[in-house]
């Protein structure tokens, strides 16, 4: 089948709109119609080729949403027609790690779909009869994509596909982080880092679980109002201040925060939210992605005096047995995605939607396969 | 009163026992007679001059036991002739710390005890009529010693000194890093990483919570038998591996450890802890004290995926809650504090006592008052 797909040719070139080949799935394979789908940072690092597992030529694009077209043999949990959203975090169910009751980060498919193939080490696409790479299981950035089936949740056909889409990485990792891996009680005193998309869902997972105060920090004050509106508390902005930030929140919070949360992916930030915790029992939870090679690093005291430190992908969510209740959420005004849409513009223009993310003019734009 | 003492004159020189004059106890405070007391390795950072917050002349010491031979005004849980084990970390039952819940670290004295001084500001001590610095609360080794009603707890008389001293540092730090920071299930793999008291006590905390694995990493073999006798049902010698240690845990136990300990205070050794976690739920548990301005370095990708940073400092345990019952565990057998002690001596051979320590001969040299 014919398909409209924007492919990473190259690390740091523009993404390129062709019509690219795209094979039936195969045995426990979906395919599906993408109608709309959104960029992510994680995109972009991908494609500037700073991240050490990229390979090209790909799809990327890993925020979307769809429906199935056909199904491969052995797929029992959707069908042609149904809604769903592809999930760069499988769900099988069956191995170590979905077994364990304390992660989400399904190892079935691990291997191959981090080398951006299918599980039976070949690719779906491919252009002039060359292959071009899958990526993070989902490859939302072609019209019609293959995925397995344990990469896709199938969600109430009722929800908009062009709000709910967004549940497929930013809002569900910032709200996960809150719900699942931080665990924030009511009454706590918090700080978000970094107002972008997933920063933004935090806010709105830290104003549902009741959080006394919702310090945001952010070096562009722009992203103030939209913080305000999903349910921050207080603004910090670090650029006005000449010490360093974690002294200025431990100061305001007479002794640091209970949690805070990094979602910028910079890892001097990083220690920075770690130390404006509150020495016995503050948690930090990294949620950003570094660049290749960064570390973080800060004296083991800080960890010894009662602070942990912590990460999260995905929020911890597990994607096919919790998305269908966060987009239930949506649907009952639980959860706001509309406030997150900055921009709409159809799929042929994604080179402005990345342009527009990393002037951080948009939160998120929203691409519709249109035509 | 005059009391024998070891004094810590300066930094990096041999303790010096002198015959120095001892104050009698202000409100709230208690005096005891200390019967054993034994050295650990802080009190050697301190000695050695490299602590950033050592003060000098001192009366160094934390881990021993004696007898309530005069109290304070406004001492109402203590009395004469109580049997007490002194406490570097205090329990006031009254501040934000202690009424907490998540933590055991009391912020009540924390100011001046962290200056080796009284909460007056004065200390208790002085030799040819200047003044002689306090030590974590506690100064142990002084024959009479001057501490806080609230760094101080009582144990069933019936407990034998000269053992249950132990519980003043490293045992009770070890075992209740298992207990209260891990909070380690039945079947867990693990591995602990340094042999010496502190090591050896997380091995006996996981011996009691029933861990499977209970992994020793140690680069002197001779630490192996103690580490088996208490529990531990491998050992592993870095030094004979070419790679790092964490992927040859990693190895052993297809995936990673569920928690693992770092018992020396080496931010290397903090790291491979960390790295010897398993992917999605791993905890490591930092309990060494690093050297001053020592910091600990990891991917951020490691938190990011699941495994969790945390530290412990005296095993999150409140010592007048919780001691008395540990006391009562080693009379019932359920607690081994015997085999700590390899070595005893008089207090006047302390010097050689360190010698042993810093030689890796001894885990713990008993050091007795008897004169």
């Amino acid at each position: 089948m014919k398909s409209r797909a924007a492919v990473a040719f190259a690390p740091g070139k523009p993404l390129e709109i062709v019509e690219i080949d795209v094979e039936d799935p195969k045995e426990n394979e979906v395919m599906v119609k993408i109608l709309y789908t959104s960029v992510c940072h994680t995109d972009a690092f991908t494609l500037s080729g700073d991240d050490p597992e990229g390979v090209f030529p790909a799809v990327l694009g890993h925020e979307g949403a769809g429906i199935v077209v056909k199904v491969g043999e052995n797929v029992t949990s959707v069908k042609e027609g149904d809604h769903v959203i592809p999930l760069y975090t499988p769900e099988c169910g069956k191995c170590e790690f979905c077994l364990s009751g304390k992660t989400n980060l399904c190892s079935a498919v691990r291997e191959t779909q981090g080398k951006g193939l299918m599980p039976d080490g070949t690719t779906r696409f491919s252009y002039n009869g060359e292959p071009v790479y899958h990526y993070m299981g989902t490859s939302t950035f072609s019209e019609y994509t293959v995925v397995n089936e344990i990469n896709l949740v199938k969600i109430n056909e009722n929800a908009p596909l062009d709000k709910v889409g967004l549940l497929g990485c930013g809002v569900t990792t910032g709200i996960g982080a809150v719900e699942n891996t931080a665990k924030v009680e009511a009454g706590a005193v918090t700080a978000v880092f970094g107002l972008g998309a997933i920063g933004l869902a935090v806010i709105q997972g830290l104003k549902k679980a009741n959080a006394k105060r919702i310090i945001a920090v952010d070096t562009n004050p722009h992203k103030w109002p939209l913080a305000k509106k999903m349910g921050a508390t207080e603004f910090v902005n670090p650029k006005e201040f000449d010490r360093p930030i974690q002294e200025v929140i431990i100061e305001m919070t007479n002794g640091g925060v209970d949690y805070s949360f990094e979602c910028i992916g910079n890892v001097e930030v990083m220690r920075s939210a770690l130390e404006a915790c509150h020495k016995g029992w503050g948690e930090s939870i990294i949620i950003g992605v570094a660049g290749a090679g960064k570390e973080i690093h800060t004296r083991p005291f800080q960890l010894v005096t009662g602070r942990v430190w912590k990460g999260s992908a995905f929020g911890g969510v597990k994607g096919r047995t919790q998305l269908p209740g966060m987009v239930e959420d949506y649907m009952n005004g639980e959860i706001d995605l509309d406030s997150f849409i900055t921009h709409h513009l159809d799929f042929s223009q994604i080179n402005e939607s990345l342009d527009l993310l990393h002037r951080g003019e948009s939160i998120r734009t929203m691409l519709t396969y249109g035509g």
